[in-house]
């Protein structure tokens, strides 16, 4: 079971899993985000993945705010320097997001006896986020254990699967490269424009196109055209 | 911030906390559940207890399947005999239900900054179900302080409240009962009829009126009547 954003990483994560010999099921979670052209790059890329089953799972945390990818809080743009630094939690921060993600994994991954599931967090390049750490995964991990008749029962031990925890985006880009991934399937930006094309400015883009940069590859996505400020207007 | 089913256990625990000082902030998941009278029973204990914002979420478990609480799975029933026993864990449970509605109350609560979740989640009665185990609820402790930013951030720390987790039905009754609970507002029934009424045959009815019998009170819910078997047909 492998949660599918339609992002760069949770892409790369999938196809690893694949790698090592485990049938796809994936889960995408539609909590609202503003960037809703990722849910339909989650369902291009398992496709492309030939996943046995996709679940597209709606649950609103737009009801409940506190984020600039769910509420009108706007997200944060620099022309100049990638925003996010180590220590300072962005407000691109969804509250408790990874909790709820796992938690409803975890019980589609109940009902259908899996118990390998895969999340591509990653607490390098977003190590501002609290639920991005090896600390959350293992604490998850222990009360999938107790928190599942699966578990209890002895079916199976819950595991919780994060191959790119101490990956750079550099690193990451590369391993998928590697392995054939298209990455024209993946949708990165919090704020693209109405034809679905990135910024190129938001802290996600941002972490993208510097980690495609450092391993000396090119982003294969469209990025909207920067407007030039100050142009003089036409009479 | 206390999760409210709509059942007898939530209302009392959601009492306790206001009397021990609490403002309220109800939150309901509405996954889809079989018995959905249960959300409108919540509506009006919500109210009943004066709370300062009562939220519903939606998040349908139906689509992961495996419980008779949320798919085409039978409503266990006897007319003998209460039908959980300790050890075995019954068809009535939903996949990591408590782990996705306390992620969800804790999102709800991070972004209120508020520290005090409330559960009422009960040991004795339902020994089989393993998210209602005190194991469990200390695991969901420490992850949510793992968790969110506002933890991390050290604004508070969470704690996990559940003043019902060692007492019996009845006497969870008799303390509600005592602060002057109404508890015709409540709803236990997994599989009511069309008018609302319970079956009283379910586990959820057979525990429910096994506590008011045990705790000498009388049950103030409308039961439907039992339809006699083998009556002779009218011509």
């Amino acid at each position: 079971m492998v949660l599918l954003s339609g992002g760069l990483d949770s892409y790369t994560t999938a196809a690893i899993a694949g790698q090592l010999g485990f049938s796809l099921y994936a889960m995408t979670v539609d909590y609202g985000q503003r960037h809703r052209r990722e849910i339909e790059a989650a369902k291009g890329i398992a496709t492309s993945l030939g996943v046995c089953q996709h679940k597209i799972v709606e649950l609103d945390l737009r009801r409940l705010g506190g984020s600039a990818l769910t509420s009108e809080i706007a997200v944060p743009k620099s022309s100049d320097e990638v925003i996010i630094t180590a220590g300072r939690i962005p407000v691109t921060y969804v509250p408790a997001r990874n909790t709820i993600l796992l938690a409803v994994a975890l019980a589609w991954a109940e009902v259908l006896e899996i118990f390998d599931i895969f999340i591509g967090v990653n607490a390098v390049d977003y190590s501002g986020y609290p639920d991005c750490r090896g600390e959350f995964i293992t604490a998850f991990e222990k009360l999938a254990n107790l928190a599942t008749k699966a578990a209890v029962e002895k079916k199976g031990k819950f595991r919780i699967h994060t191959p790119l925890l101490h990956l750079s985006k550099a690193q990451i880009i590369r391993e998928g490269v590697k392995i054939g991934l298209d990455y024209s399937l993946t949708h990165s930006c919090y704020d693209p424009d109405e034809r679905g094309r990135a910024c190129g400015r938001c802290d996600s883009c941002r972490l993208r196109l510097q980690g495609f940069a450092q391993a000396n590859l090119k982003d294969p996505l469209k990025y909207m055209p920067h407007r030039e400020i100050n142009r003089k207007p036409k009479i």
